[in-house]
């Protein structure tokens, strides 16, 4: 691809192409399925076949995007076009593709892409693939139609934490308006991808916080199952329990510890406020992740593994500090 | 004033007067801070000498803001120009002015402003107070240094509910994109304003989500002395527990009852989507509110009161749905 027309080429190819396989990475996010049904849609308003692949299932904050309901768990028939987005790396699609399908266009904001396409639209300051999309649905020669306007907002408020994430400058609130413009309820985007919660989740989230523990700047809890059974969560997870512990004022650290339904084995989640890594935590007991935000299965019984992990995470806490 | 040249009118004011006395409602929110500060910050860098006022303390969530330890309780001496921010009517400064002070600007969005000022700015399809002040600072010859355009960025944010509320048009994320560049912390804002909780709330709020009830499409929950004594959370309120519970999917009403610090009293608070005006069953109860957002207080005990309450709630859902 000649590098200084990368969208003229990309407009010829999506030209071309009559049938289209889009997919997108497993565990799908808002940016995720909101790249796939934003651009299927604006396709789908020029007349092309576009089947919708995800590995996982579409969440549960999500399905109110018109098509969510149409994508399917794998790929069937080669079409003249793959296109990925919001994925890092062609492993991201998981099962959703034949393994040996290649991927022709890699559509993503990641800065770790490994330009996997034959065609790469790679933008790291992009503050999500929707916002990359929307940009340049024009180049491409597609028209923006009120319900790609919708999943595109959708995977732009929920990659920015709401509108609020340091990625978010004075273009992406005005990109946010000009997808308004195009007919995004923006109050309909933000309920139902981030503000409205199951009665479950509602209150097994209550439980984690409510327990809620600070030694020193390090908050914090756990969650059981016996929770979800006495709530009807079904996840074996913590709904973002660790995520909103961070929003303590008074704490630099949150660690969550998660039974899982096998006997003997602990998740365990940390989140930081810059000045810690507890990527280098996790890795310590085995796991992995970044410096904000990072995880861990341990083998022992709630009580072992807080003991070991509370110890450790405090430790740390204080001579990060020191 | 000529209707016709309402900015020129309050230019002039603006230009002509040296000392001001800047005055917003009573239990201020962040659009009332904002707009005190935000203008009070764009007045102070054209030389004037401004006093800010406000009857009652700034709340934790705001004191972020700079010079927000400058507002005092109350207004000592007459300035040549007194302007209230965000005030649907006189009364609404409660004590922070001399009873007998004349308001000579009136700057506000509420439709049900009564125009008590000697020049009225009354918009009310802005979404903010907030917003009407960064649109017009500079017809008033005010700059708009960073600290003005971190307060109404922040006013901005928690009237339209973190920029999702229903007042939220294109132009708003313009203006917010415009506050950004002229030099607010969009992600400061959030985060400090609506995100960051203390400790003691955190726990205070779980206990609350952790102990919620469905009945139909009510959801109900109570908060007891018991549980600010545990907690440490300091006010015998809610802590924003109904507006939460408001965002459980499977409900259509919020209620929560709250023990107050006397004996004998109990706090409800009502919320509801659309199709349900709480207004009704909270006058019904003695108490008073809106369509969407009621409450009253109660004699009795928690149970007796829970007892009415949530069979003539529920009554009410059952009804207003037939």
């Amino acid at each position: 691809m000649d590098p200084h027309k990368p969208h003229d080429v990309i407009r010829r190819a999506f030209q071309q192409a009559r049938t289209f396989v889009l997919v997108s990475h497993v565990s799908p996010d808002g940016d995720a399925v909101g790249s796939l049904l934003g651009l299927g849609w604006a396709l789908r308003a020029q007349g092309k076949q576009v089947a919708l692949v995800l590995a996982d299932p579409v969440p549960e904050n999500l399905r109110f995007l018109p098509a969510a309901e149409t994508i399917q768990s794998r790929a069937q028939q080669r079409p003249d076009l793959v296109v990925a987005v919001d994925c890092g790396d062609r492993s991201r699609v998981g099962d959703a593709l034949p393994a040996n399908w290649a991927v022709d266009v890699n559509i993503d904001h990641h800065k770790t892409n490994t330009h996997f396409g034959r065609y790469n639209v790679v933008e790291p300051d992009a503050p999500s693939t929707t916002a990359i999309i929307a940009e340049h649905l024009a180049d491409w020669g597609l028209p923006l139609p009120r319900e790609s306007a919708l999943a595109l907002l959708t995977g732009l408020i929920t990659d920015t934490l709401g509108l609020r994430a340091p990625t978010v400058r004075p273009e992406t609130l005005r990109l946010a308006a000009r997808l308004m413009e195009a007919g995004a309820d923006i109050s309909l985007a933000f309920y139902e991808a981030m503000v409205a919660k199951s009665f479950a989740m509602t209150r097994y989230l209550g439980i984690g916080q409510a327990r809620a523990q600070l030694i020193e700047g390090v908050v914090w809890s756990y969650l059981t199952r016996a929770d979800r059974e006495a709530t009807g969560f079904p996840e074996p997870d913590d709904a973002g329990l660790v995520n909103h512990l961070l929003n303590v004022r008074e704490a630099s650290i949150s660690v969550v510890l998660i039974e899982l339904d096998e006997p003997g084995r602990i998740k365990v989640s940390w989140r930081a406020k810059e000045g810690w890594d507890v990527g280098e935590l996790a890795r310590s007991f085995g796991g992995g992740g970044h410096t904000a935000a990072a995880g861990a299965r341990v083998e022992g019984t709630l009580d072992q593994v807080r003991e070991q992990v509370l110890a450790r995470t405090v430790q740390f806490y204080r001579t990060r500090t020191l």
